[in-house]
């Protein structure tokens, strides 16, 4: 059989003959001619149906949506798409779409409700610009795994089964598992802190994170993808930062160089990759920021969403850069293994990142010292038996170390200048939401 | 500070003053004068104290697996391990061990038994032999990743919280969801197609696998990594067959440049690079020839683990190639969404790899057409309603298309020849292990 070729590399083959495959987009016919808009995972093209009966009949039963087999030879034509068609002299159905589609792939009603939307996920899914979002994910990733194998890291796959809550206890599902009770990870926090008392150094870990949030915000997911790194033989939370701010530069450079033209074409964003250091503010001085432009805090020890947006568009406005570092957190805010300041007790090494006004990011140097962590955790009123087999990784010699949960699909979200989780989760999670 | 240097590169620095981090695995006192053995992610090195009563004082108090900073000046010295040692003047504890390792990490008892070695987990990793099976697992996954970024993949992340099944319903682990059921996925089987549907038309996944399998053999976890692919536009598994090929190739020779040596000298396997093709043999022609050596058939239309070891072992024997596909298995043994032959509707385009007696993979053509489809699933007994959603994705244009679920932990098994993928999974997860 002929070689398929991809649409976008069909301009080299003006005046050849070739196989294409692809969805039927659109079906018109103008008198005697018919034409096709044939798209497949790297563009669209024109088909052009003439003069020939059995093609007719033929096209005369295909439906939007279709999925085919083309031969035909490519003709330069001026009023085509990209300046040629294909003359189609073999078609193939190898799908006939039913003929009730439920949404439109293109055209009127192909912005429909979210809801239908998610119902017909697969359908939504063929959109250009939704695939797009996962071609740009693909990337991403890959740049973050690739820096960090080229900087020694190891890539860990920690088990989503626990048999006691990894963080608070809150916000926890349960797992039937044989006689007894398990529950599923809400971050891979202490399993990567064990790689650091086994000697890892540098690892990375991508997975799902699962969280039984009974919010329905735009932010918000059930189950989402987590991108997490830890290092060791840091000297303060600020080696960390230096990390992350090096993973963010490499995935956006990547970005902007494989598909920098089509997130401008369907987003209207221009991709700036942002200058290191990344400017940083201490939880106090953005409240105090805040304050003067005329937010008000609604909680200590933390921003709410909307001071996130307040802070990111000062720093924008002021530095002209989409991120900023949140650092000096009290304790009581967070979590109980963050370090703390020798000279300043009640201040953490913990910190958050927020990119064009959401939180993506939060991390810390972690208390590594057996004797200090295990405090921390009384203070905190955590059940030191439920969390006793996390705290022996510290005491048979475990070095200095800090690292970062960072949300790709809230970061892969404010790349794009879209709204909302839903639509850059390839099928989302929620309260009401577990299907398809 | 000093920056820190990685044992493996001081040999650049002979003459010249170094800052090393690390654990210490022995402590030696011969005379006056103290040996330690320092460990680092990259290796080990030498450091000898002595004329120094401070350091002398602080060596006293160390333990074995704490870790330390250590600054010193590089000296040749045949003696030493690597003909280098490090002269300290000045050591810093960060973490002091406590005295009573419950395992050894060198010497006599390291080799402690199984259920000790997943007890302490953490400091069974520090062994390099250890650490080695990540760092092969992380060149691993980055060439699967990168071949297939290379060639136009689109990575998923699929959820693994479902509102039904995904396939028999057996070894279903429940979630309590709300005021609803939910289910761990035990395989993307039906996301992945669904990305063939929405039309990405070359799909990868890695993620963990839930199966709830009550067995304790030394092939079976409850919790596991799984790597899968979906592409479409094929012409039957024999594509999708060539394309594993290519991964495990890529992956093999990724793995041999960066640490075939060290394969070699923890594990005593030289990695071999396979040819392409890989050996294929269907499945009434494997029940031939094992009969022929005398291994009985303990079960019709697929194979014992014993039968397992025998066809890979005659293939091995006979082609000298690690790898054989396993065609042509009965409809009654695979699942429903597997494509048969038109010609001998009783017989699947489904197949098997077995990787040194082992099978590793299990990968098909799928069915794509609905009605076939729909007509497959009745047969096999299964409910409509519960995969409605998913018999859906084939309604409204779908390709032809294929695609395997990979077993990593039994592939890099494989390649280390380690016996258990206890030793090969970051941590445990079977009937009676939850922790750490």
């Amino acid at each position: 059989m002929k070689k398929r070729i991809l649409t976008k590399y069909l301009q080299k083959y003006i005046g050849k003959e070739v196989l294409i495959s692809g969805w039927v987009e659109t079906i018109r016919t103008q008198g005697k001619i018919q034409f096709l808009i044939i798209r497949d995972v790297t563009g669209k093209t024109q088909v052009v149906i003439f003069g020939d009966d059995k093609l007719t009949q033929i096209v005369d039963k295909l439906t939007s949506e279709s999925v085919v087999n083309i031969k035909g030879v490519i003709k330069k034509e001026a009023q085509a798409p990209n300046g040629f068609e294909i003359q189609a002299h073999e078609i193939e159905i190898l799908s006939l779409a039913d003929n009730a589609l439920p949404i439109p792939v293109v055209g009127k009603g192909s912005d429909a409700g979210q809801t239908a939307r998610m119902d017909w996920r697969w359908i939504d899914l063929r959109k250009q610009e939704r695939s797009l979002i996962f071609k740009v994910w693909t990337e991403m990733e890959n740049a973050w795994a690739n820096y960090c194998v080229e900087n020694g890291y190891i890539r860990i796959h920690s088990p989503k089964l626990m048999s006691t809550p990894s963080e608070s206890g809150a916000e926890l599902f349960h797992v039937d598992y044989f006689d007894r009770d398990a529950y599923l990870a809400q971050s891979p926090q202490f399993y990567k802190q064990m790689a650091m008392a086994s000697g890892f150094e540098k690892v990375f870990e991508f997975g799902p994170i699962f969280r039984a949030n009974p919010s329905f915000t735009s932010r918000h997911d059930t189950e989402f993808t987590g991108y997490d790194f830890e290092i060791s033989f840091i000297e303060s939370h600020q080696d960390v930062i230096s990390e992350e701010e090096n993973l963010i530069i490499a995935m956006l450079k990547s970005v902007k160089e494989k598909y920098g033209d089509k997130i401008k074409e369907f987003y209207g964003r221009d991709i700036a990759i942002p200058t290191k250091p990344f400017p940083q503010i201490t939880l106090d001085e953005a409240k105090k920021v805040l304050s003067e432009i005329g937010i008000k805090s609604e909680k200590d020890g933390d921003l709410s969403p909307e001071e996130e947006r307040g802070i990111s568009k000062y720093v924008l406005d002021k530095f002209g850069h989409e991120f900023v570092f949140i650092t000096e957190y009290p304790k009581d805010t967070r979590a109980f293994y963050h370090m703390r300041f020798e000279d300043r007790p009640n201040i953490t090494k913990g910190f958050d990142l927020i990119y064009n006004g959401l939180e993506i990011t939060t991390g810390a140097q972690r208390e590594h010292r057996y004797d200090v962590l295990k405090q921390q955790a009384i203070e905190n009123g955590l059940s030191i038996e439920s969390i006793n087999y996390y705290l022996e990784f510290f005491k048979y010699g475990c070095p200095p170390h800090g690292g970062i949960g960072f949300g790709i699909t809230r970061f892969l979200m404010k790349t794009l200048a879209l709204n909302n989780v839903r639509d850059v989760t390839y099928l989302y999670r929620g309260v009401k939401r577990l299907t398809p």
